[in-house]
């Protein structure tokens, strides 16, 4: 069971909740395995410790305001992997009442990292989303040794206010520690760095910034994006993703060697799926809403590519079924199922979420009872 | 297959096409059982023609108002059965224009009966629903032999406006025809006679009777319910169904010796159900809404039961499932899905019902197929 969130209603975690105890309902002899799928943002630490266990280690690092704070991590997969979301110290709610994004710093997701790999940890995941920052990924570069330095030759941290500042980035005094560890940054947008599509003008408004703000913002992720180019030789300015979250996106590849890869990818690697799921009955997966865009890299789509390989029947349980998603059933999806019991409005329904959730997933568990059994 | 129809979007044989369209498409050696269920009103002879096959049969008789039409009854099974739908020459379309519950009358209705029984039928199935008419039934009866006479002796036809009239009910003259033929009238609605739940006062507004009209129309009901318990010593008043299609119900009971019973159960006695589904697979039923009116006897109920003797999963596809419907279960159903691929109201999903069935119905073949295949 590989359940994206339902958005605005359930937690991908709920779902799991839900559907693995009508599983047990009618199945009571049937092992359930529960992956929550994380989508980088809040709570995915938590996701990948409900799905594959681990531990969750405490760390104090700096908060978006450089003020310090006790944060946290995930270690898995017998301590060699890491899971880190930078909501956990650069998080929206972190800034509330003082949103700033001209200001905040990600700082403290380079501290997270480094104390991670000196746990010798072979592998570190990093979430994005969810984040107060606009700084381009330059503060947690700089926690990991990257030096940054303006026209006079004097270093600094850059944040969204400053990045036109930056002259010089110096990647020589970057953390021994890091090489070696492979980075992966899960990350499901498509935003590039800068531009109308670009970090600060989609997501600036919600972090805070005001229309001039929002400019200002543009052109320091731009100036980031051309000091990259000549200093480190990489054009990263039409890549997508690279302007998620503030353009960590960008900064993950620059600074860290990572590569942006699809959450649910991410997910299923991690919790080595394909051994996993080998020999199950069924996949049951679902989100909110399936349809063109979800087909696009998304859950499911993730989900029945692999189960397709392992020749499992998957079948979506979703809050919408739009039209025009049936391009599903060719990527490996078996069949999809709403959960809409009555034909009601999404503001009347969504507060029915959890009871609708649990008569579609009980009416399905019959019907394969009675057909399979 | 044994759909009723879903209310004000589908009509039971549009979803007979479209679940069976959709059987064929993922089974096509599968042999396909196509009853849609009729409720007794406009389109009920079709219902029972398209089911079992038969002959459709014209024949001329009074309008509502005394004038001559052409009207139309079924005869099915092999000759022995006729199926009359009082709409086909008392519906309300009939008086378009010119409705009035005082003038209208069911003598039609008593001549198509007359009609099926000079072809010696052994059986006669009377579908109540959609009427135009109050008159209690005392048209048909008319019409069939059956003598009213005012207080002056006089003899004459009632009508709503005239009921009151009535001094002397005579049914020694009955056509002799009719002795001997089992009278079946479909009726799954449960009101009285008379009073606030009764004919007049529920189904009058409908029929163009305004309050002081449906007062007048009451008063000749309740006078007629003496008359029968005076003449004919039945006391009908309380029974329920009584009231249904301007006391017509009554009126079977009281001049024909009919008994009401459920449509679903007509129906599926008529197309000998039990002996039909005996070996199949599934059995599916529908209905627009799912609830707890719908399991007092309605479609899904009197299909499900009859499949649960015969051992055969019963799938309902449903416009909406209410809550508290849970009892569907024990009373044999297998599993409920519903048809709305997306959190929206009815206002809106109305129009996409055809589309929405299609899909919920395709990816129960899907999920059949998958698991069952």
């Amino acid at each position: 069971m590989v359940p994206d969130s339902f958005k605005g209603t359930l937690s991908s975690t709920q779902v799991c909740e839900i559907i693995g105890g009508k599983i047990k309902e009618h199945f009571p002899d049937c092992q359930v395995v529960s992956i929550p799928v994380a989508d980088g943002g809040e709570g995915s630490v938590d996701c990948f410790l409900a799905a594959v266990g681990g531990e969750k280690v405490r760390a104090f690092v700096k908060n978006p305001y450089f003020e310090d704070m006790e944060s946290f991590y995930g270690i898995i997969d017998n301590g060699n992997t890491a899971v880190i979301e930078m909501a956990a110290c650069a998080g929206l709610p972190l800034a509330e009442g003082r949103r700033d994004p001209g200001r905040t710093t990600t700082f403290g997701v380079g501290q997270l990292i480094l104390d991670a790999a000196s746990r010798g940890v072979k592998r570190i995941i990093i979430g994005l989303g969810g984040s107060c920052t606009n700084d381009g990924g330059c503060g947690a570069a700089a926690a990991a040794g990257v030096k940054f330095r303006n026209a006079r030759g004097e270093e600094f941290v850059p944040v969204g206010g400053t990045l036109h500042n930056i002259a010089e980035i110096d990647i020589s005094g970057k953390a021994d520690i890091l090489a070696g560890i492979e980075i992966i940054t899960m990350c499901d947008i498509d935003n590039p760095m800068y531009g109308p599509a670009g970090a600060a003008h989609v997501f600036g408004p919600q972090k805070g910034a005001d229309p001039e703000m929002v400019a200002a913002l543009d052109e320091g992720i731009r100036h980031l994006s051309e000091m990259i180019k000549t200093s480190l030789n990489m054009d990263l300015s039409e890549i997508p993703g690279t302007g998620a979250a503030g353009a960590m996106g960008a900064g993950m590849m620059a600074f860290f060697d990572s590569r942006l890869q699809m959450g649910i990818d991410t997910v299923l690697d991690a919790v080595n799926f394909s051994s996993v799921a080998s020999g199950a009955d069924v996949v049951f997966t679902g989100e909110g809403r399936i349809d063109n865009q979800s087909l696009r890299g998304k859950v499911v789509t993730g989900v029945a590519k692999r189960a397709r390989k392992l020749c499992i029947p998957v079948i979506v349980i979703a809050g919408g079924a739009d039209y025009g998603m049936e391009e599903a059933y060719e990527l490996g999806v078996t069949a999809v199922f709403t959960v809409n019991r009555l034909p009601e409005a999404f503001e009347t329904s969504r507060r029915k979420s959890k009871e609708n959730l649990e008569f579609a997933a009980d009416n399905i568990m019959r019907l394969i009872k009675c057909i399979g059994g």
